[in-house]
């Protein structure tokens, strides 16, 4: 094991320049203008993983091509396979004016290496590949095989994964997934995910006049779909920060008390965290606290907002249309089909005849839970006592990693979620960024991780 | 007054091809490029003005020149003296591709003149000078002294209106201004306008988070301003229609009976009229007529939302602001800085601590209102009535002219609106037109309204 961390250190320079490299390319999946840059980010990361003696392909598959890298040629019998999981696409970047530098040129700032994509989640999952390459590379060897899936559609809702792991069920079978792709409260406090939020996501237009009309000459004769929308909407939720769609709660398992006490062990404090947000005051259902509204309770979140006019000065109309851009946030056991179709019908009542409404539901994901007890999960939290010398804390995550659900309902597989990721990396927003200790210690985690995992199987 | 409407039919052909010549000059008043054509347009008109016998100066402003044409060489003691109010400046044509001629090649199909201009507002204040003519070449004469005001920065705004109005302030006092600038119901139903609304505008932005947050990760603890904004707009209006702002409606002048009865014979289907919007139902304040809620009750409009993501597909967010666009329409006695004053204190009063509020006032108008039983109102019925043979409706507009706010504020003088375009004149699209039967009605009502106005003064 020595062996293997000196070579992590000797390297040090040398991986982050690489994975600088990585992060200039604009893998933007959700944006058809980078399509070539899609497929050049896919081949970038199976060429290096080549380059560190894997065995990688570029797949192509519906939609942007996946990765799948493997550290043999023939399974070793009786030897236990783990797949690491990451995704090479990144969100789109806007809006530009906020980034103190361009997001595609990475910019090193103290330990901070600011670009989209730093975090979420190129710096992750190169973390693990740059330790595969220590233990092989450092003459120490692997005590388990290990192929890498890295797909290229996580920020549009993974659409092709479930067909790519259907079609390669056999390769894929393994004791568990390792994920790298959650967050943790502190290079102080490595930690253990064991429950994911789900997703469900809506788009909602209101059509009023059939065009922009002049709000003088029309105004007053007839409904304006943008206060339409304002007054539907703003009846999703009542002033104790609970959702109103009926039923919404239905499904909610509660927390149990051990749950509550190990997630009040994270430490957390509300005004330091609202400074660190910016925002004038915390805001959340009443009754729980702020760790177990973002983590262990469903949501309901306009993403986006858009009708008539938004230029410069003013504009005099009434716009033809509104509308709104919605994710809903779900915990075990909340179904997204479920959710999405009582909020359809609920906005379908609300919904006054002045308007025209049309719903188009977005992707969904289901919410997930491991039992932190399984030896698994018992072996991870003893890589991250090692690989971060601190004792690591169990957290659910608010955020949603659908394919957890699939590798679960697919291949039968839990996942072990090791995120390394700072709550100020700013994943999804302006100057997202990754803090270089956690490159260093997640590279670290992945050496120390095999060894332990192959004793717990 | 035989002779004048002599003159007027045996020179009909040649009005109708000075109004083509004078709707060639492209007189775009908001494209710079179009600059040369501003100054040519000006000249062209003061020059025909000279040619029928009137005093006619192009006047330089801080903007595009304005014209000033007199029947007069120095005022006559004791005789009335009205000023006719037009405009020499254009909409854009754009988009061109709509056009079904070049805007700027005037096209006779059937009774129509089609060209940019041909209503708004080149026909209308033409037939005007050629009902002048009319009285003067046919030796009739004019019982009033007249002064033309043509300016060329009506569409972007008159913005050297009210210095050029200071300046001139002894040569245009006058009995009354008279403004062929507005519309009719119909051939069938020649009008006076006495009333135009108000306008005050407003933009307001709530922000929470310092940026954008994913809204997995933060989601649940912190407010979304997006949906704080909804749920602050939504309480502005109530199921009834109704603006909910304290003291709104305070200041709002009731409609007496007769304005009712009145606006009631305005020609109006409701049905006919929601087809032409192509909304789904027509909606407006409870206990009001369409026409009224148009023309004589006040409104709020949101004129556009921006927050967050727009583009395609979803982003995962809490923006970090949400923005909503303001106008509010006024009617008398409601003052535009009143209103905005009133509504700021509500919104603030209303907004959520969990945001900040920021509010810019806009630009604001104040509404208009000359009392239909005031004599020169009753002398321009009456011309109404005999130029196009049909009792004339009193009307009031839903739009804003500030001018006529300009011509009371600076002047002390009030404004006879005697608009003579059609529904379907299509000003500020494409294909606007002008009815030739309202070229020639208006002329004969240039002719008619001298005699009424001297005598009722």
């Amino acid at each position: 094991m020595q062996n293997v961390l000196d070579y992590i250190r000797t390297h040090r320079e040398r991986f982050e320049n690489e994975l600088i490299e990585y992060l200039r390319i604009p893998s933007v999946s959700a944006q058809s203008s980078h399509q070539p840059d899609m497929q050049a980010c896919a081949g970038w990361i199976a060429s290096h993983a080549r380059q560190i003696g894997l065995r990688a392909d570029v797949i192509p598959t519906a939609g942007h091509p996946a990765v799948l890298a493997r550290t043999f040629t023939r399974r070793t019998l009786g030897r236990p396979h783990f797949v690491v999981y990451g995704h090479y696409d990144v969100q789109p970047p806007e809006p530009l004016d906020l980034w103190k530098s361009p997001p595609f040129e990475p910019r090193r700032a103290g330990r901070r290496l600011y670009a989209r994509g730093a975090s979420d989640n190129k710096g992750q999952h190169f973390a693990h590949l740059k330790a595969v390459e220590a233990c092989l590379r450092s003459g120490a060897g692997l005590p388990v095989d290990l192929t890498f899936l890295i797909e290229g559609e996580e920020e549009v809702g993974s659409r092709s994964l479930p067909a790519f792991l259907r079609q390669h069920r056999r390769e894929l079978r393994c004791e568990a997934f390792v994920i790298s792709d959650t967050g943790i409260p502190g290079l102080q406090h490595p930690a253990l995910t064991y429950a994911l939020r789900g997703i469900a996501a809506a788009e909602i237009t209101l059509t009023g006049p059939s065009r922009d009309l002049h709000s003088g000459i029309h105004g007053g004769a007839v409904d304006n779909p943008a206060l339409a929308l304002c007054q539907l909407l703003a009846q999703l939720r009542d002033p104790h920060g609970r959702i109103t769609v009926p039923g919404f709660y239905k499904d909610v398992r509660p927390l149990t008390a051990y749950e509550r006490r190990e997630l009040d062990r994270i430490p957390h404090s509300d005004a330091a965290y609202r400074r660190f947000l910016g925002a004038p005051r915390l805001f959340g259902e009443h009754g729980f606290t702020t760790s177990e509204r973002r983590t262990a309770r469903p949501t309901l979140e306009i993403n986006g907002l858009t009708s008539g006019y938004q230029g410069q000065g003013s504009k005099t109309i009434i716009p033809s249309w509104a509308r709104a851009k919605l994710t809903l946030r779900l915990v075990p056991d909340q179904r997204p089909s479920h959710v999405i179709r009582s909020l359809v019908s609920h906005l379908r009542r609300l919904c006054p005849p002045t308007v025209r409404i049309e719903i188009k539901s977005g992707h969904g994901g289901e919410p997930y839970c491991m039992s932190p007890r399984h030896p698994l999960a018992q072996a991870a939290l003893r890589a991250l006592q090692a690989a971060f010398n601190r004792p690591p804390v169990l957290m659910r995550e608010g955020g949603s990693i659908p394919i957890v659900n699939d590798f679960k309902r697919i291949l039968g597989a839990d996942s072990l979620l090791l995120g390394l990721a700072l709550p100020d990396a700013d994943a999804h927003a302006p100057n997202e960024n990754f803090h270089l200790d956690c490159f260093e210690r997640g590279i670290a985690l992945g050496a120390c991780l095999w060894p332990e995992l192959a004793r717990a199987c």
